[in-house]
């Protein structure tokens, strides 16, 4: 069956939620996953989500972890490299065609924030295997992936709780 | 820390998915967690992300589990008194205080579909413990519920295939 292209979008809250959700539904199928995230360091963090995919059998890769508007000891370029291994990566992904399902949580922010090119991000979804379903997340996607997807979800903030001062709780916002 | 209640309502893909996600997380914490659905029937479908979620120790309870607008076997009423259980559940786990987040799967249907008034369901809602996460998931929220939120997300469906007539996928879509 044909493997479609998922994009989570928007500025509310449940795009990294909804493709763990759809992770944790490709593993009850015993599907093979692939999970890659860009401009997250969950490792300082402590125990993630991150912890129980891998014990599910979930391969886990990241890249350019620290996003330079919030760490000054990066650059946009050595930012932009990472960003680019991971292009790298997802090519050689695609080209052993060994996953089911590939999450690239996070790389519409590597787009919007001018790491990676919209260009060079549909070119490596070209050789897109058949088979393979691929989930981006990420605010801010361009409008070519949108184009390019299959199915695309808008999240949108109704209300967020952050304006009202509230502060984010370990376990549930990250 | 004061728990919130978190909405994921729209007609986009990615409400349900989300509040497996945050079951994850919480579980990756070791926050006590349970799992109630309404309207669904995983069990004919086979594996499910809910068998996932139990062996992560997630409680999980169906209420309703036949729509009546999907199975002629069921009477509304019946489905009004199933859901009627599932509150009186709440009810009581609200009272034993003894998880750290409780996901509610499509209670916004149960009310959308006139099994259960909004003001039964705010009701319940008051009772709330302070610490308790809660997410009520599924289209149609009345705006009330809204209203009583403190997170609420939108999914619209910017595209989705089941416009194009592609077909469901085991593992990927439920």
């Amino acid at each position: 069956m044909k493997g479609l292209i998922h994009v989570y979008t928007g500025n509310g809250k449940g795009k990294t939620t909804a493709a763990i959700g759809l992770t944790i539904r490709a593993r009850a199928q015993n599907l093979r996953v692939c999970y890659i995230y860009f401009h997250k360091e969950p490792e300082r963090w402590g125990d993630t989500e991150h912890g129980i995919l891998a014990e599910l059998g979930v391969d886990i890769l990241g890249f350019a972890k620290k996003h330079p508007h919030f760490f000054k000891d990066v650059t946009k370029d050595e930012t932009r490299k990472e960003c680019l291994d991971g292009l790298e990566v997802i090519k050689r992904i695609f080209h052993e065609n060994k996953y089911d399902l590939l999450i690239l949580d996070e790389i519409n922010i590597s787009m919007r924030d001018g790491f990676l090119r919209e260009e060079e991000v549909l070119e490596v979804l070209e050789a897109k295997p058949e088979g393979l379903e691929l989930v981006l997340t990420g605010r801010g996607v361009p409008q070519k992936i949108i184009e390019k997807a299959d199915l695309v979800s808008e999240i949108k903030a109704i209300k967020h709780p952050y304006d009202m001062g509230i502060q984010m709780k370990k376990g549930i916002e990250y």
